[in-house]
């Protein structure tokens, strides 16, 4: 009995502990990116705990993550071109390709069945089967002149569609994937050199930026058939007087009580664009440096914003209402990114440099939870699963 | 050996059995209510379909679900005052209080910690432990004439607040719950018979309808102090000129580009109030019969409507750009309720009279899966935990 039973109830405790750690629910999950160890840590914001680590994603600066529509798994996108399907329950790599030399992010499409990767090189988007990472389509970014062109600002639109932009070729491509093996491909002239892109929550428009020219690119997708134009002029790289530290993010842009909020370039401002007046300027905020993530809460009320080198270690709050930083935080050095719960009663900063990732009431404005990460990044949580451009 | 190891393994199977069945992501689960059954079904909208069915409910006519932040819980609301939180992995209840004589139903507060019923009988509003069902406090419904009145329109708000509606004192009361064992009141005057509330998804407009004068009683919360004034005057159930076949749900009122979309009392027509220019009446669509619940997809382009008896098997989608009928379907018989997947590619409806629910494609508008379900009523996902005054 005794040589028999003892293996027996090892693998019964084996299992167990297996179970144990793998039930629970994925709405208050998510993902911080250790960019410097090729490391990801899956925690969960109820209790604002680490539940695991997992190894071996290769090179993870500017890395960024998708997740499926029932919160489990998460896609990540490397910079080396790795794309890596990761079971968060488990804590494991299910699926992994190395699918570009060079990668920038990807997206998910609006019913959750095809991953999409933007590359630098080559040059294109290519999608993938959710489940399986299995290569449904390879869409080289051709441009009228023949020539291959980095792809940047990729985000998943309603109707089972992507928005993407072309760097070398100045076009915006609106992609039907409903049939994701043979995507169709409406292309846009855009402007010269769009750097990024990103759409509002609602899906209605998508914008990119100009780094040959000022100003942006705008298209109002519930047009038809879709156009691009140029709106707020004087914006764009190409007319600002400072030097700019780092480009900032327009996945970094705050949507608010009909607004858009962005951060202003090489100048310490935020800027106001009235989307119901044809995104014309309607006001400017004076902050603390030059700002790289501009972010709103979930209920818009506040806009919380970040800042390039040498003011990393500053966080301000705007108020939305007032239009005035009502709020000036030093929670660490080497702020890089912030993500808000999925109601936003707290916020998660990434402190590079002081290598933790603090937790902020967004009420009091009182630290909540201090969280010890190598180098972090990027953070994500799983409610993106229901947004979209996100 | 063969007497103790075959306990041994059922025990094994038993517990991979539960294992197996329990480990999976929440974000595309949700709950059918079974009406006339007490009973609740789990279900998925990846593969659209059911996962369990859990028994012993009580009186679940106009019953309401919210969910944990962790979307593994749901909190089932009874019309009999019963109160059960559902472990939806395990298809167990978990907890189940009977916590007043008649109850119509309760909401969750933005950090997930307390879940709070509104009741009817007696008039007031329990608060209790969202993991224990602990009852926290107490707040009797008691108006300026030292009466207790039933309360309606429960709606979590942003800052850890709720606010709810009195019928009989006509008050809107903001319940900050911070410390839920001692929530703070403020009591607003609003107008004669408030019949229900809903807040804006942004968390910054709470509205009552007035059942006893024309008119609907708005709250801007960003305001300070709060105060309530009346807008839409001609709406309210006071002048009414049609017979009434069914009160709508507030909750079903639609927000889109800044516009809320809203059922006609008594009328064919849905109603448009512009929120940017006082909530005054910026158009009317005519539709199919008089509306029920007016529910704008994920994205704001379109908005599903569904009607009334005699027109209860018709659903009706409108453009919110071109504010025309787009398309007219009849699903089935007696539709009682709609609800979008998390990104709006599905929507689900309830078929009481057909006993069953049918998926449809909110692109092509075909019909993507039927499940059987004895006389089913409300339909309620998950992603409801991300969202305020769901």
């Amino acid at each position: 009995m005794r040589r028999t039973a003892l293996p027996v109830v090892l693998a019964l405790s084996a299992l167990l502990a297996g179970c144990a750690t793998a039930v629970r629910g994925t709405g208050d999950m998510g993902v911080v990116v250790e960019r410097a160890a090729g490391r990801i840590q899956v925690v969960e914001t109820s209790g604002m705990t680490r539940l695991a680590t997992i190894d071996g994603f290769g090179d993870l600066s500017h890395a960024s993550v998708v997740f499926a529509r029932d919160g489990r798994y998460a896609y990540v996108f490397g910079r080396d071109g790795g794309l890596t399907r990761v079971d968060l329950l488990n804590a494991k790599v299910t699926h992994r390709t190395i699918q570009a030399g060079n990668s920038i992010g990807g997206a998910i499409t609006q019913d959750g069945r095809v991953v999409a990767a933007q590359n630098y090189e080559p040059g294109g988007i290519r999608l993938f089967d959710a489940a399986t990472l299995e290569p449904l389509a390879d869409i080289p970014a051709i441009g009228p002149d023949g020539r291959r062109s980095k792809v940047v600002g990729l985000a998943d639109l309603p109707g089972k569609r992507l928005a993407a932009s072309l760097f070398e070729a100045g076009e915006i491509w609106i992609i039907d994937v409903a049939d994701p093996r043979h995507p169709k491909v409406t292309k846009l002239p855009a402007g010269k050199q769009p750097y990024d892109g990103l759409v509002t929550p609602d899906g209605r428009w998508y914008l990119a930026g100009l780094f040959g020219e000022d100003g942006l690119a705008l298209v109002d997708l519930w047009q038809s058939p879709p156009a691009a134009r140029h709106v707020l002029s004087g914006y764009g790289r190409g007319s600002a007087p400072l030097p700019v530290y780092k480009m900032p993010h327009l996945r970094g842009w705050a949507m608010a009580q009909g607004k858009a909020w962005l951060p202003a370039i090489g100048r310490h401002e935020v800027l106001i664009a009235d989307t119901a007046n044809g995104w014309q300027e309607a006001g400017r905020v004076e902050v603390a440096g030059q700002p790289v993530f501009v972010m709103a809460q979930p209920d818009g009320r506040q806009v919380w914003v970040n800042f390039a080198f040498p003011n990393n270690e500053t966080v301000q709050v705007i108020d939305t209402a007032t239009r005035k930083v009502v709020r000036t935080l030093k929670p660490c050095r080497g702020v890089l990114h912030m993500e808000f719960t999925p109601k936003g009663e707290a916020v998660w900063l990434s402190c590079r440099d002081d290598n933790r990732v603090v937790v902020y009431d967004t009420t009091s404005y009182e630290p909540l939870a201090t969280l010890p990460a190598d180098h972090p990044s990027g953070i994500f949580f799983t409610s993106r699963a229901q947004r979209f451009g996100m």
